[in-house]
C-alpha cells in the first residue's frame, strides 16, 4: 500500500544534489514547507526515517538529522515508540504590546499560572541596583517563579523590585499577575518596558524546571519596566522555551 | 602574593547555601555582575578555576561549571593555555529600526562584508512564495550569504527575493547591500518588515560558517520586507551568532 505521505516527497520536489546545501538541511526545509503551507497539519505522524531515506534516496542517518533538526526547533515532536509527529504552533509573543505573563498568555486563550520557586528579600547587587537606579546594597525582593500555560511549563521568570516602592510586595498572593499587584495595589502600574533579547542554552537546572533537554534553546529577555513618572520599578531575567514560544516585532525605516 | 581579584570573590560577597540556587548559578551571577558594573572589564583575565575554587568555597568542577555557562554565553572567552577572559559586549541590533546588515555594522561602527555562499535561480517553495506573495513555483533569487563585520563572522543570510520585482538583480555585485540594490537601481526601497525571532541551535553546517561549536545558540530571525506600496520584497531567514548579537526593544502599554 502507498503511504499518502509519499507523493509529498517524490512528485513536486527532490534534492538539489548540485546546490551545496547539505541533503538533510533541504530535508528540514521541505518539511518546513510542508507544515507551514498546512499540508502537514499539528498531529500529523511523519514518516519513519527508513521510508523517509528510501523515497528521497538519502542514508537514514540524513533523514534522522532532518527530523532531529526540526525537534531540536519545536516543530516536530517524538513520542518514543510511536513516532514523530507535527507539534502545536509556536505561541507568538508581540514584542511591540509590553505584557507581563498573565496578559500575554490569556491574548492567546491560554490559562496562566504561576509556581514560586524563591521569594527573598535581599540586597541588590550592582547590576539590579544598576537598572533599577536604587544604591547598591539597597533591599529589593526577588522573585523566582516558574510560569504556565494550560499547566505547561513555558517561562522562568526572575523578578526583581524595589522595596522602597512596593513595601509589603511579599504579603500578598504572588501566583497571579506581579503588574497587577503593582496597578491595583501600589497604583504604579508598569506602562513602558526596555527588552533585550538574546538566545542562550537550558542549563541542567533550567531544563529540570521547564521539562526540556539540557542544551535546549531558550529566549532569554532581560527587561527594565518603568512606571508612568519613569521611575524603574522591575529588573528581570525571563527565560523561555524556544521550542514553545517566538517573538515577532514589526520595524520600519524612514525612507533616507 | 595575594591575588588582586580574590577580594571581588571574599570581601563583599559570598555563596548563600540556603537560597536554594545552585552555587555555579550564584558564582556567574557575581561574574555577570562585575562584568556589567565594569568591575572587570573586555580582556581582563579570570582567576584560574582552582583559584576561584578555592576563595569562594567550592568544589572545582563547580567553578568550571560557572566559566562554562558565561562562555556559552558569550561573556567571556577561552584562549586555550592562556586562561579565560572577559569578552567584547555584544553587538546590540534595534528592533524598531529596521536595517540590512550593512546599516547595522555601520551604525555600530564596523566594517561589514558579504561572503556569498551561493546565489540561484529558483521556483518560490510555498512558504516562500506566500510570504513574497506569488504563486508557488514562481522565479524567485535565492541569496545566502555570510556577513562579517570586521571580518568576524556574525550572520548567516538566507534571502528569497521575487524575479519579477527584481529582473537581473544576480548581474549586480551582491557583496555590499542588497538593500541599497533594491533601493538605487531598482527604486524599491524596503520600508518595513515584520520580524519573528526564535532562539535555535547551530547545526554542523551552520556553525562552521559562523565559527562557533556545534549546539552553540543562535538567533533565528525570519523575515518579510515590504516596499513603500506594501508588496513583499524579500522573505529572509537570517541566523546571528548568539555570543555576539543582542537585540534590543522598546515596549509599551496603553494604561488599562
Amino acid at each position: 500500500m502507498l503511504n499518502p505521505l509519499q507523493p509529498l516527497f517524490t512528485d513536486d520536489w527532490s534534492i538539489d544534489r548540485d546546490s551545496g546545501v547539505p541533503a538533510y538541511e533541504q530535508i528540514a526545509e521541505r518539511l518546513v514547507d510542508l507544515i507551514e503551507s498546512r499540508r502537514l497539519v499539528i498531529g500529523d505522524r511523519l514518516p519513519a526515517e527508513r521510508d523517509l531515506a528510501t523515497w528521497v534516496g538519502v542514508s537514514r542517518m540524513t533523514a534522522r538529522a532532518a527530523l532531529g533538526t526540526l525537534a531540536q526547533r519545536g516543530m516536530l515532536e517524538r513520542d518514543v515508540g510511536r513516532g514523530t509527529f507535527v507539534s502545536r504552533a509556536k505561541i507568538e509573543h508581540d514584542l511591540a504590546r509590553f505584557a507581563g505573563f498573565t496578559e500575554m498568555a490569556r491574548r492567546e486563550g491560554l490559562s496562566p499560572k504561576a509556581r514560586i520557586r524563591a521569594i527573598n528579600e535581599v540586597p541588590a547587587p550592582d547590576l539590579v541596583a544598576r537598572s533599577l537606579q536604587i544604591a547598591a546594597g539597597d533591599p529589593a525582593y526577588r522573585i523566582e517563579r516558574l510560569r504556565l500555560a494550560d499547566d505547561e511549563p513555558l517561562t522562568l521568570e526572575d523578578s526583581w523590585v524595589p522595596v522602597a516602592l512596593f513595601p509589603g510586595l511579599l504579603d500578598h498572593d504572588l501566583r497571579g499577575s506581579l503588574y497587577a499587584l503593582m496597578r491595583d495595589v501600589y497604583l504604579r502600574p508598569p506602562v513602558r518596558a526596555v527588552e533585550r533579547l538574546e538566545p542562550t542554552l537550558a542549563d541542567p537546572h533550567q531544563a529540570q524546571a521547564l521539562g526540556v533537554a539540557p542544551g535546549a534553546p531558550l529566549m532569554l529577555i532581560t527587561r527594565v519596566a518603568f512606571g508612568a513618572d519613569e521611575t524603574p520599578v522591575e529588573f528581570a531575567r525571563d527565560r523561555h522555551r524556544g521550542d514553545r514560544s517566538r517573538f515577532v516585532v514589526e520595524a520600519s525605516t524612514p525612507i533616507p
